[in-house]
């Protein structure tokens, strides 16, 4: 008997997760990505701040699936799904499916203001993660030589826009290179002079962690050198420019870490309901309404669970999901009913700097130090692959005994 | 008293080499490169067939020379040098000097034929390994998707026109990546069907190999998959295809490492002679004829040393021109004579694959795998840089065990 096609659209946490879970034979599964990667998108600050190579979180998707003789993998880019006549329309491609798994994820969002993007970078790729990077050190490079202080104080000032996981990572982050690896390497100006704001319009960091951590995480990067902001919503951005609350802030580089929507292909889903950020308000076993063929999982899914959980968009959610729609497709055939899917909430982390972070689980709350060493623990153990995470573990003892980071390489065009 | 201004262009290993030795406080050097990294040029290839990350192969030259107080490094581009007002003129800066060092290295060079240029891509910079590293692991994904065996076929052809040490390594790496890295990740085309030729104008692979090497690395590398091309100077490039003898290659991606010229910056050097490759024909103590305060070293040298050997382009001539010129400057003063260089030949090495390589020093005569274990403990000695020994070690290590490349990452704009 000829096995029934899936199609699984996305090779992020949920899409692979789905992918590498759907070993029943009985099934023929076709992951498509726009790149030929899986990332490990929770490092990508690390790419971005000259911590790791670009090669030490991403892997070949057809290598991790090398073994998965089932599945195909295939590198397009999806530009719309027809549910009636079950195909997906990519650039080079038009499939056919008898089962579909939408997990393309999301992008950066501004709140409706997308005349906004051309001024900021956001982070949300490799290459997003390689512009930051090369922007930074040539800041540097560029302020070395800069005729004025006016102009050295410019180069040097960056701006991370949105207080959660990923700003304040990118934050801390940034402030470290600036103070602390790059301390000796310059003859004319003082980088630890370098400004870095970090700008939130609510008015607290991580609002999403318990008790005291947002204050913690505030008060520590403070005294880390980053200058917070806090009820500061951003009202403009423009070539070198953020204003937020009543500030005007130059600055030569604006990253944006403040808000995500699903990717646009959502919008070609006819008569699905989205949320306004575009996210697929699936049934509670994932499914679309009305289509028990086609599931969705991960960051554009919007879900509250069967107990009455709202799924948040991290990556444990995501590869939970994945995991659970292999098994609906794999072990209930179409009509019977399916089992919903319930969040498991493993808790949450994000470090501050080095030696410092952020946990929350199991109802407890650890912070400093401890935390920052069960930080490592955990992004170790979950980056996939043996290699990546031998490479990542002397990188980062190397980096933590010297204080140096072996990233730190412009690339592409030196001065155009 | 103002120490005197030693202006040293280019971060390669002459320029680097002779930066790190001038160490006397009399001096002030401002190194500058128009990147930001000295880059490891023999392990290019390594990077351009997914077997490292960029960043294993360059270090920023900052870090390298943070702890020599008195030289400054400069980001920006050399366009001339006006020797008699002993003034560089660069894209950003115009900078007076006292001694000058012009060590800008070589291009990529096409013996007048620059109109070839846009259809093959060249190895000697970070961005040109990437790029051929993109480009061949595009090729195999659009294959995978190709509908007829024709179109795979065209896909998956790849030149490398040249037969020295790096056409030799680049075609043995990339055959290796075909038949034995991504043999089993592809589900419709069969990657070891790909095809690898080397072309070569003159009789023989690794002409200044002695004795058997030569004919030995041809049937290896024909051994190994690699159709090499012997006696066939290359007569026309075209989008798409080589003409070589009289043969003519459809190809999807022409790799040229078949020459080098020296960087065009020489050109602007007013009553200096030149050979046919725009190498300056320095005095025997490696200063400019009639500038003694200039010297240059490296790639961009046309030089018969005084024992009469002609000095080659290779990594080991360039670093002891650089020390041997900060000797000169150091230790004797202008108008006084100084001591002639003499090339000290250490031997050279070329890898062919895996287990296999050629190496030739002090009169002896070493292939196979013993030679491979030879190059890897010397390439791995002189790889700049504590942690990119480690972390290229572990590279190295787990490729051999697994026959995984760990950079299998494709960069860049994924379908435009």
């Amino acid at each position: 008997m000829k096995p029934l096609e899936v199609i699984v659209l996305g090779g992020g946490f949920a899409g692979l997760s789905c992918a590498k879970a759907l070993t029943d034979p009985r099934f023929h599964v076709t992951l498509v990505d726009r790149w030929n990667h899986h990332l490990f998108q929770p490092l990508l600050y690390q790419v971005a701040s000259a911590g790791l190579s670009t090669t030490e979180i991403a892997q070949p998707l057809r290598a991790i699936l090398s073994e998965h003789k089932n599945v195909t993998t295939l590198m397009d880019q999806v530009t719309r799904i027809d549910l009636e006549a079950k195909q997906v329309h990519m650039k080079e491609h038009v499939l056919p499916y008898d089962y579909l798994v939408i997990a393309l994820g999301a992008k950066t969002g501004f709140f409706g203001h997308n005349e906004w993007e051309p001024y900021t970078i956001g982070l949300k790729s490799l290459d997003d993660a390689m512009r930051i990077r090369r922007e930074v050190l040539l800041a540097f490079e560029k302020a070395e030589s800069a005729n004025t202080p006016a102009e050295t104080e410019k180069l040097l000032t960056m701006v991370v826009v949105g207080g959660g996981p990923t700003g304040v990572e990118m934050a801390g982050s940034l402030v470290e290179l600036a103070r602390v690896v790059l301390k000796h390497d310059f003859r004319r100006i003082d980088p630890t002079q370098a400004h870095v704001h970090l700008i939130e319009a609510g008015p607290k960091l991580l609002p999403m962690f318990p008790g005291d951590l947002p204050d913690y995480t505030a008060t520590r990067l403070t005294s880390m050198g980053v200058q917070v902001h806090l009820n500061c919503p951003v009202k403009e951005v423009g070539p070198g420019f953020v204003v937020a609350g009543d500030q005007r802030i130059q600055a030569n580089i604006i990253i944006w870490a403040a808000g995500v929507e699903a990717s646009e292909v959502t919008r070609t889903l006819a008569g699905i309901p989205l949320d306004r950020g575009g996210r697929i308000q699936v049934k509670p076993d994932l499914s679309l309404p009305g289509y028990p063929e086609v599931f969705a999982a991960g960051d554009l899914v919007s879900l509250t669970d069967k107990n009455g959980v709202r799924v948040p968009g991290v990556s444990p959610a995501a590869i939970q999901m994945g995991q659970h729609i292999a098994k609906n497709i794999q072990e209930y055939p179409l009509g019977q009913i399916r089992p919903d899917y319930a969040y498991w909430d493993k808790g949450s982390m994000a470090t501050i700097g080095r030696k410092a972070a952020v946990a929350s689980f199991a109802g407890m709350q650890v912070k400093g130090f401890l935390a920052w060493l069960m930080w490592l623990f955990v992004h170790l153990i979950f980056l996939v692959g043996m290699k990546n995470r031998a490479s990542v573990f002397i990188h980062w003892t190397w980096s933590y005994f010297t204080w140096k980071r072996g990233a730190r390489i412009i690339l592409g065009k030196s001065e155009d």
